[in-house]
């Protein structure tokens, strides 16, 4: 068996997320099917990042193990093809040795939350940020954010249903920068707790429309509950960037 | 009659450009009808910029008379919501003098040209670029720009049926830069030839491919005839960015 590495970009909108469900469409269903069947061999897809569904990805990142050698070149491009009409596009297929894993080789994934921050919606961005009509203060979203960087117990910003065994998550960095009228918060960690990024974003919503400050951030991760805590913020604003290796 | 300067992005793919025109649908009309029909007094739209077909606009600037006081709050809400579903947004709406004119009053538009430069397509971003595969050498692309700025006779530039009565433009300025898989040429320019940006964008594509020199640009510029210069870049990369005054 040779081990395939793919960088996959997707609009997250009409899917339920990457992880293959019952009854719903997702971005690993789609891709395994086409795969699959173009190529006459039942593959199983791992990937980076199990992004929810609406989440956008510009880089994707998942292996598949196939009995064979592929023409990878040849591969990008007829999968490419067969995957239309749906929005999701292979960037880029390389083999690659057996202890690579997507998902458990990472040492850290990035992502990108886009909140349209101006007066009127866009006709050429929507579906793609949060649109926020309010003026948002991005030095103190940016300040307040730091409190959330480093080793801390994020039970205030994880689902109610979230699985994950421990609330407890490490965050490397949290920039907020603003960029025309776009508010963008760039997040790196090693890994992250469902909803997590979705609901941070909430919480820095409310501090930078100044109904919150630093101190409610920091009083968050001490009390340890999500009703405490901002609503979700939408999936459509928010991108899966890259995972690191 | 009090005038009003409007401030409008629209995605150009499904108009015949800004321009009123018998059997089709532009911009101009359907704001004008919308405005119209919504505020029972015919108004007639002045435009900054005549984009073409397909063309977009992040800031197209326009004013139109307007016999009575609006309030302007309200009038950006209401026609917003009856423009949908057309891709067209009203920025802002803002009561002017009556001397300012959307058109004649500029003194420089601003343009950017998106190409997409990388092997794969976007799911993402497609329908505001122009997609090119093979690798663009960016600072070559920047240098023969050069070769156009200041005042030439931009024959060779303009498309056939163009009905501008003189062919000598002045270009401000051309920046060509990489952003991350994009490349962008940034325009500015008292005012363009028809066609003009999206030719210049097919020969300094040329070049970025390295099959043209800045020499042949500047050979362009002396020869005088549109049929030696590349074809049109597609409409879907082009964005009008903003008016001067």
């Amino acid at each position: 068996m040779q081990r395939y590495k793919l960088i996959i970009e997707y609009n997250g909108a009409p899917f339920a997320g990457w992880q293959r469900q019952r009854d719903a469409i997702s971005v690993q269903s789609v891709l395994e099917d086409t795969i699959s069947k173009l190529y006459k061999q039942d593959i199983t897809l791992f990937g980076a990042g199990r992004t929810d569904s609406g989440v956008h990805a510009l880089g994707q990142v998942a292996h598949f193990d196939f009995d064979g050698a592929l023409d990878t070149h040849k591969f990008v491009k007829s999968i490419n093809y067969f995957l239309r009409p749906h929005p999701i596009v292979i960037l880029s297929c390389d083999s690659i040795h057996q202890s690579f894993h997507a998902r458990f080789s990472a040492i850290s994934r990035s992502y990108i939350y886009k909140i349209l921050n101006r007066p009127q919606p866009s006709v050429i961005y929507q579906g793609f940020a949060w649109h926020l009509q309010k003026h948002l203060d991005v030095q103190a979203m940016h300040d307040a954010a730091q409190a959330l960087v480093g080793k801390h117990d994020f039970s205030s910003f994880r689902a109610v249903h979230c699985q994950s065994a421990s609330p407890v998550k490490h965050i490397n960095s949290i920039a907020v920068r603003r960029n025309q009228d776009f508010v963008e918060i760039h997040l790196n960690a090693p890994s992250f707790l469902h909803n997590q990024v979705r609901i941070i974003t909430g919480c820095l919503k409310m501090v930078g429309e100044d109904k919150w400050t630093k101190e409610q951030i920091e009083y968050l991760l001490d009390v340890k509950d999500r009703t405490k805590a901002a609503a979700t913020a939408p999936s459509a604003g928010l991108f899966f960037i890259k995972a690191e290796y």
